[in-house]
């Protein structure tokens, strides 16, 4: 347990006023890279069932105006796992600092074992690999899963279900998400698939080693493949609602 | 109308695919401000009604975990309104190309006049004032409005009924909107109060003239006093839900 990162997304006390952030680092960008799904009424869920439906409430030919009431699953879509999701009193979306929405983004790209097994799951040995290529993850970072996944979003094999009743598609090992939490700084783990567990996880392990420990996940993160390895900025745009335990998001890559 | 932003923002046939981006410029940042209020069920509305519920429907105790649907206004809290809310065919948040979604913030302080005034208009005027003191308004950029209302989002004075029946607080002048749309590259605006236009419209003028043209507004933005007049990148996070006329949105200001 990294106590920096803890400390700072998981502690109720956390003061969020004045908002003002600082990343204590200098970043730059020139071209943005948006990682989010569209997010239409019929997208895939772990569940199977729909989870959101757009109500109209007003149009312009009535009423000047367009205007609709969403009746949403808060983990819809390209979304934000918050510590909430999986403790009693972690944090929310508005909880967490600004600071850990805004951080450097490491890729891992499993593509090549995930086309071999679909319920491929990323290791200690895959985060040596690319800290081998690339040096040490950038502290207070995302590292996210590029498993090939998210093409797949339109259609059933996303979800990818089996005839023997489970899901098929890749996620984080367990061992990987101890590795990240015991011996380096990193504030959250995005998936391109359904769940940050293997969608064959009978426990979600994953889960519940992560989450609890005051750092986010975000699943469904959409073209992985137009951001290099290392050295982008993510931007988590996560809706600030109170009580909440995830939420839609829009994710960008500044690169 | 400047054809840049609008055929950006407005044209349904824009290529989304592939996602990427370019802003044409280098930014560059090392603090993140978070300009988004609390969203909770209380939060004050244009209609005064309640326009948030959260839905249990799992939890740590008997589920393992915590899960919730949301029942929401999609104009609710600090909330992007998008061409569509006031348009037939314009973009809705799945639409606008990310490239306007993160674009430099020009921040115009009409705080003195707003305590003079509750009606008060950011004019003409004042946008020329600002360009005196900082030069011309940057291409692509997003002009926001701090009329020090921040501060009242708790209470019913952000609302500000009065004894006629209207809302005051304030808002652009439909002039302002005007001369940011035929002479200026501007692809967003934003109020830290209810609505574009004044609270006392009887026509929602600027809503009519700005939304139309391709181009987005932002309402309840807050704690602008955090960031300098020029100089800082907005990120707009609006969730990428399809047939959307706005969303609740997470902004940050990298500084």
């Amino acid at each position: 347990m990294n106590p920096k990162a803890f400390r700072a997304a998981g502690d109720p006390g956390h003061p969020t006023q004045p908002p003002e952030d600082t990343t204590r680092r200098r970043s730059r960008f020139r071209q943005v890279v948006d990682l989010t799904h569209a997010l239409a009424e019929d997208c895939p869920t772990f569940f199977g069932e729909r989870q959101l439906r757009l109500e109209p409430i007003a149009s312009l030919a009535e009423d000047g105006f367009n205007d609709a009431v969403w009746h949403i699953g808060e983990h819809t879509g390209t979304h934000l796992d918050a510590p909430y999701h999986f403790s009693a009193d972690g944090a929310g979306p508005a909880e967490i600092p600004p600071c850990q929405l805004v951080v450097p983004l490491a890729v891992i790209d499993v593509r090549a074992g995930a086309a071999a097994d679909p319920d491929y799951q990323l290791t200690p040995g895959d985060i040596a690999e690319w800290e081998k290529a690339f040096g040490p993850l950038p502290d207070m970072c995302c590292v996210a899963m590029n498993s090939g996944w998210s093409p797949r979003f339109g259609s059933e094999s996303f979800r990818n279900p089996g005839d023997d009743g489970l899901l098929h598609f890749p996620g984080f090992h367990v061992d990987a998400a101890h590795m990240l939490m015991s011996d380096r700084n990193v504030v959250g783990i995005a998936v391109d698939t359904l769940s940050l567990d293997p969608g064959c996880s009978p426990d979600f392990a994953v889960h519940r080693a992560w989450l609890p420990s005051g750092r986010w996940g975000i699943e469904a993160i959409a073209l992985l493949d137009a951001v290099p390895p290392k050295g982008a900025t993510m931007v988590v745009g996560v809706p600030k609602v109170v009580g909440a335990s995830g939420a839609p998001a829009r994710v960008f890559a500044l690169v």
